[in-house]
């Protein structure tokens, strides 16, 4: 994490507490209401501690974004491509949709001004997962699955991008069969038409 | 527009000096630094006038976007979907990449958490080139050029939704190479196999 001094400093009951009241907060009050002030208060540390281990309220909220989502430490692997990319989206879209959002939402909004909380979002949360499943899909590129000029980095925007988009202009956050749908175009857009 | 009282009534040399204002100040200092006070001080109104016009700030924004956008008002139809496409896509790339996307970024991180700015940004500025290439997408489909099973509405995010998402995280906004890589992958997914 951006300008983050030594983790092994931290106590653990206090770094509970505050991603606790966070999350606490970010429930009652929504993301652009949340303050250090507020969360050391509710957490019963001061705010220098707060200061001491995370640079914003964002790298607070991204933190327990991080705890409590596998794909960020262990993305979904039981051998089927296109369930596990199904797997994969639908704990993006949990994150990203009302009532549930406030945290991600605003992460995400302040990211884009943010370019060291962009790069920790990237780096702790989704890159994880990305680079995942693009080894994955190189894996079944190299064996003859996909097609052998499929571009993997689009590939994997082509999967991401609609959440994003969806999410920026109000278009009704991706449900189940939705999410079924794009894997299917994107895997049809991969894979080389059938032999005949 | 979201509460925006009857257009006629306004000065249109009052409206260009605000709009001419906001574009200065957002190239000067930022959407984040701007505020309706600058705005009036800059285009020699009052406060006054422009919340009689617009909302917020943000709807100020988004109509000095929506002056300039072609895409808002004729989206490209040269016969040729996929170099149309291309037109359209990098207009809002540029939109959206540094150092002139303060406008643009700032006004899709504040609709982020403003329905009502959402609605706006995506009926005056994006839904008009979304649903002139929809009908496109499915007069082809029509004639039998792609996929009788392809979803349309799928095929706008992800055409949309890989800009979004590598400005979300600066993954680095599309070039040329990576529009025309998108577009093809994206016909990909549409089309038929050929004939055997």
């Amino acid at each position: 994490m951006s300008k983050a001094p030594n983790p092994a400093r931290r106590s653990e009951s206090s770094r509970r507490a505050i991603l606790a009241a966070t999350g606490d907060l970010c429930s009652e009050a929504g993301y652009g209401r949340l303050t250090i002030e507020a969360i050391a208060a509710r957490a019963g540390v001061s705010k220098k501690t707060i200061y001491r281990w995370w640079p914003s309220k964002g790298a607070v909220v991204l933190e327990l974004l991080g705890e409590t989502a596998t794909i960020a430490t262990a993305p979904p692997d039981t051998g089927d491509l296109a369930a596990d990319l199904h797997t994969m989206l639908t704990e993006i879209v949990d994150m990203l949709t009302p009532p549930r959002n406030s945290a991600g939402t605003g992460v995400i909004s302040e990211a884009l001004h943010d370019p060291d909380l962009a790069r920790d979002l990237r780096e702790r949360l989704i890159q994880p997962g990305i680079d995942a499943f693009k080894q994955r899909l190189r894996r079944a590129q190299e064996t003859g699955r996909l097609h052998p000029d499929a571009d993997l980095d689009v590939a994997l925007d082509l999967l991401y991008g609609p959440i994003y988009h969806r999410m920026a202009l109000h278009l009704g956050m991706p449900d189940p069969d939705y999410l079924r749908t794009l894997i299917t175009h994107v895997l049809r857009a991969l894979t080389p038409p059938a032999p005949h």
